[in-house]
């Protein structure tokens, strides 16, 4: 047994990044695709990040039906060496319902299959994050702080006043033996506007929320039940038939009838005003990859033209050789097959697949979902 | 024998286009490609435009060596029903020796198989003209002025102060019967500046040098004698062989000698200076399509939503069906097979094919040739 003892990841990959449109499409969303151009789609690179923490069986990803197969596919370290088989690790959802059901049917087979005091950590499939060291430690912290009741939140250190993100505001610290660094939540916010973002940027006491939970199963269950009583109570009887011939049945009739509500909403917000949630700082870079401006920044960071202090402005992903920038040194360029040419555009991005061809700037890179959208009224569901 | 008695038409057919690329190549030029979305290609319609003139048989191509298999195939209308098969009217260079070796080597080869007073009009093979009934009627009269000894030019009317022409500037009536409005040339002018080119449109005499020449075959030629002896001798030594097994040893021996240098400045500008050249005035559009700028600018002309008096600014070259404009009302677009998505650019050029993709914006037009250039000196042959 490798990692942190009795711990699980759990890792929802859902939602279909129609911002990276064309990059990513319905049918194979950005966790699938390689948006790194490191050989390793958002969800490998997820993966190979816990690994360490849990080894290859304390890992579950909650997946929609349509994925199942490409996710089972790309993660053969699931292979099922351990309790659960490759299958039995990815749990596919028949319609998405938001990330409290995935996350509370994750917790819900968990305990079915662990005891209630099996501690899990949820993960978005589709984040970047660099500084494996920080990582495992600060995970470690919250594992810490999950077993003694708290839910905890990882905070990413705010490095500028962005108003992308929501905030965890920090109190008081928790106290907790190998949790020196966790905090009380005083709240959550939802994204501010930028006044705001540079008020919380002086105080020091707030962190970007990234959506990363660690919780025993059981106190996140508990506290399932006492905010949404009937979503905590179908997911546990869809978790009771998880591993037997009853499980498509529950499926059927349970699940369509769970209420569609973000974590964030459902109990980490409504338990954290009464104390139960905690904070750890996590000091590594984290990237949500948003936008195509997001990705940009992130691949251009190598870039030896960007002056000090200025996000660097021009990046490829593919291969550069196939790009040629005239009077246009910001251009963010994702290459297929063939030669790119981009001549007298500032700030250009340009994303060139075998069907779909998108053009535009790294000022409209929230845009693109537009794009997405009138392709869709006009009927083009292939390019989706 | 259809139109006008005794009268040819020679078509230069060469140039690449570079500011075209990559909708124009090194091994498919400008005047191969269908740019306008007819269906047929700017040579296809040159000839189209000239056959009432001249009927199948009085057309001769000048053209590349590695252009002419291509030629004969887009123009089955040659077939050789007349005296001359498809081959003897596609006359292949084995090298580009700039225009006058082109129109005086049909000259030579015309004077040759037909006498020296048959008349010549050269066309370029790029042009586009609309105007059918002015363009036979301008050309008409050209001819009737050749018949009498002159060096004919057709000159355009200037819609506009142009800086991107040459300009002929027209003195008195020539008073030639038949050529009502033909009048002396007092000289050529280089593109001007936009100063003069104001100054030039203010005046009424000058007119834009679409490069069109009409002269009768022995005229053009004893120019030419005059002012360049060698190379015309050359060409008649090469045109006394054409049409004998003497001319490939005629091509690689002589070929190679003679001088390269523009019909303009070679004949029409010396001769000019002399009295002896005459301008029709020629009331049909007229657009040499020089870049993307101007193809777009062509194409969008029936454009509902182009304001009175303003050029219209949308376009599509290829399937509309397959391009989404967001927030990009004035993008031009030539689509290949894919669905292309411009969002929030201003005045976007995109060029799509299936190994080059190029974008762009209107007003870098121009800079399309330095791209040309930049994947040269990478080594990209195969992109040219």
């Amino acid at each position: 047994m490798s990692g942190i003892e009795d711990f699980h990841a759990v890792i929802p990959a859902g939602g279909s990044g129609t911002r990276l449109w064309p990059l990513s499409r319905t049918g194979r969303p950005k966790f699938l695709v390689d948006v790194l151009g490191t050989g390793r789609s958002l969800l490998q690179g997820t993966v190979d990040r816990l690994l360490p923490l849990t080894g290859p069986d304390r890992i579950l990803v909650v997946t929609g039906q349509a994925h199942r197969d490409e996710v089972v596919r790309q993660l053969p370290e699931l292979d099922g060496s351990g309790t659960e088989g490759a299958a039995e690790q990815v749990l596919a959802e028949p319609s998405p319902r938001d990330s409290m059901a995935a996350i509370g049917l994750a917790a819900a087979v968990l305990a079915q299959r662990h005891g209630p005091s099996t501690v899990l950590g949820s993960f978005a499939a589709d984040h970047v994050i660099a500084g494996q060291d920080v990582f495992e430690r600060t995970v470690t912290e919250a594992v810490a702080a999950a077993r003694v009741g708290y839910l905890v939140t990882v905070g990413i250190k705010a490095t500028g006043p962005s108003t992308a993100f929501g905030y965890v505001a920090a109190g008081d610290d928790l106290g907790v033996a190998g949790a020196p660094s966790a905090r009380h939540v005083t709240g959550f916010t939802e994204k501010p506007d930028a006044d705001t973002a540079w008020t919380y940027l002086a105080t020091g006491r707030y962190s970007w929320n990234a959506g990363m939970f660690v919780a025993s199963a059981g106190v996140l269950l508990d506290h399932l039940h006492t905010q949404l009583p009937a979503l905590h109570d179908g997911l546990r009887e869809i978790a009771a038939l998880w591993d037997t011939p009853g499980r498509a049945a529950a499926l059927e009739t349970v699940w369509p009838t769970l209420t569609r509500i973000a974590i964030d909403h459902a109990i980490a917000e409504p338990v954290a005003a009464t104390g139960g949630v905690a904070v750890v700082p996590g000091g590594f870079d984290w990237d949500d990859i948003g936008d195509f401006e997001s990705l940009a920044t992130l691949l251009g960071a190598g870039d030896p033209d960007g002056p000090g202090g200025e996000p660097p402005r021009s990046a490829t992903l593919g291969d550069d050789a196939l790009v040629l920038r005239l009077d246009a040194p910001d251009a963010f360029v994702v290459t297929g097959d063939r030669a790119v040419t981009v001549v007298g555009l500032d700030e250009a991005v340009v994303v060139d697949t075998p069907d779909a061809l998108l053009v535009t700037t790294r000022a409209h890179a929230q845009q693109v979902k537009n794009a997405v959208d009138a392709w869709r009224e006009r009927g083009a569901t292939r390019l989706l």
